[in-house]
């Protein structure tokens, strides 16, 4: 893929909710927001992450919040840019490059919004290869980049610029704003050079996005994105019970899911913080953080993003593994199965 | 006075308490921290509002949050120095003057530590002519002066830039960042024009510091702190009774005082925001923001800040006018009883 068009924003749009484990937003609002920049301002050039020159200054952004939020109170374009150019006014530097600091329904999607505004190309990457809830949570975090100075706006004009002494500090900081702003915010952040995105980011993301969002929509195959994923399936079931509250500008819950098939009889319980965090049957970890977690329509292998799991459903739980940086010591600190308060050693997708 | 020297900071900070109506910090803390400033960087020059030209750039600072924190935590001089700087920095311009946001024994002494810091002239004013809690409660508001563009800071060195729709945004946004960064952060905000400042804020509020303290150590007389003030004694009594607490980053609460000599067999209470908002004998309210309610110690005339008031000290309660524009309708509007959820009209020093 050389450019983004409108014709591909459905699969990357599908396929990145699949990566996006639940978080990351809904893929419908996503494609919405993508279509409507792209129709106004043209296609999006796609520069694969090997080709960004050293020198490039290159810009993540996202939305920031609780996905609960964000499909009520849907994102402006405005204050995608606005969150852009706030952080270029801030650093006295022309950005050259736009990119996803996450996968995910809306995440790899308002990216494109952002660089069609500023007529910027995007990179064919992303911060985790996956979805993760909060701020610091990207590879860029372990190989030093650091997330701040980074900018965030809402959808009435409010906006900030944050210089924190670590990415912790930024993330507290930029999620209290997130919470006042309505429980989403637009961000910019982890701004770095060509060379620093080649070394820390994930390449391919949104060429895997809409390679997957194909197959998905071609084969409705679960199966078939187990196997491009190089995962495993985990559970096949009926979604019996969702608890869900919106805290501390999250999206917290655990779903409860009655098995059917090969099965039946057992129960799956998925704890979720915006993204799938642990997957446990009948007491017995299965999968957690840092894999991927991915919670698909048994029918039509369609992901199904944390906020709109609903009783009655039936789905097929499966696991993929994590950029391999992930299960390193540095990233096991950043967000494993601890940092999330759960005492266990990260159960992986081979386990 | 043209310089404020170590010599007079006693006294400012004495001063500033009275007219800080319980908030504005503890003047002990203003005054450690205005006198290392002076030593290290030699006396601060004094200028009067109306001689700042109308070309000045002049830039109020303060410190946000609860003043029960910032008796254990103190307010590091580089945190003033930090806020006022990143703000000049993303303003792009250069500071001339600094000013005082508020009158209290902190907040009017800060805004000397942040003027020696950087080597510039303090404008002999402030923005209330009082203090009162929250940062859009400034006469400048009422002239059209915009909070933002501000800056925020910690000890740590965390820091971060405001841009708001409105001054009501930046309170709640700055708010945030101070209770994140420990319920205590250094702000520059207001930054104006010489004009605006001559226009919107109250002259002459060090050098009746000044002169209050002096007055209330030579003397230790109420009568004479009331007198100076135009005010009135509302009650003297003892505090019997003090609920206070650190809520949503202010110290909110009640002190119920039982009366003496000519108060006694009465009953005073105290609803403090920070600052006294209302003073109620036996049911009746006696005097409400947005004149001064301040509370002395009987036997010194010292101030007592609402965090520093004890079970059993010996107090007098006084009332003192505020300047006009607080009664009109915009400064009714924005600090009168309704806004803090008192359903009564203002009730002034001479009901």
């Amino acid at each position: 893929m050389k450019e983004l068009t409108h014709d591909h924003l459905d699969d990357v749009a599908r396929g990145a909710a699949i990566l996006g484990t639940g978080g990351g937003g809904d893929p419908y609002i996503g494609r919405l927001l993508a279509a409507a920049a792209v129709r106004e301002h043209g296609p999006v050039p796609l520069v694969a992450l090997e080709e960004v020159p050293d020198d490039a200054m290159v810009l993540p952004v996202a939305m920031m919040g609780a996905p609960t939020v964000m499909v009520e109170k849907l994102p402006s374009a405005e204050q995608v840019g606005l969150a852009a150019r706030t952080l270029a006014g801030y650093l006295g530097k022309e950005l050259t490059h736009i990119a996803c600091a996450e996968a995910g329904g809306v995440n790899s999607l308002i990216p494109v919004v952002a660089a069609a505004q500023l007529g910027l190309p995007l990179v064919d990457a992303d911060g985790m290869g996956r979805a993760f809830p909060e701020l610091q949570m990207v590879l860029p975090t372990i190989y030093g980049v650091r997330a701040t100075p980074m900018a965030y706006a809402d959808e009435k004009g409010n906006r900030g610029v944050l210089d924190t002494v670590d990415n912790h500090w930024a993330e507290r900081l930029a999620r209290s704003a997130a919470i006042d702003m309505g429980c989403s915010s637009a961000i910019s952040t982890f701004a770095m050079s060509g060379a620093q995105a080649r070394e820390s980011m994930v390449p391919g993301t949104l060429s895997l996005c809409a390679e997957l969002g194909r197959l998905a929509r071609s084969t409705k195959s679960v199966a078939a994105v187990v196997e491009r994923l190089g995962g495993r399936t985990l559970f096949t079931g009926k979604v019996i019970d969702v608890a869900r509250r919106t805290q501390t500008g999250f999206a917290r819950g655990e779903a409860r899911l009655s098995g059917m098939d090969d099965d039946a009889g057992r129960e799956l319980v998925l704890r979720f913080q915006n993204e799938h965090l642990v997957a446990e049957r009948d007491g017995v970890v299965l999968a957690s953080v840092p894999d991927l977690i991915c919670v698909l329509h048994t029918e039509t292998s369609e992901a199904v993003t944390t906020e709109l799991l609903r009783f009655g459903q039936r789905v097929t739980v499966i696991a993929a593994p994590a950029d391999p940086r992930w299960h390193t010591e540095a990233g096991i600190e950043l967000a494993g199965p601890r940092y999330f308060g759960y005492d266990i050693d990260p159960v992986g997708v081979t386990a």
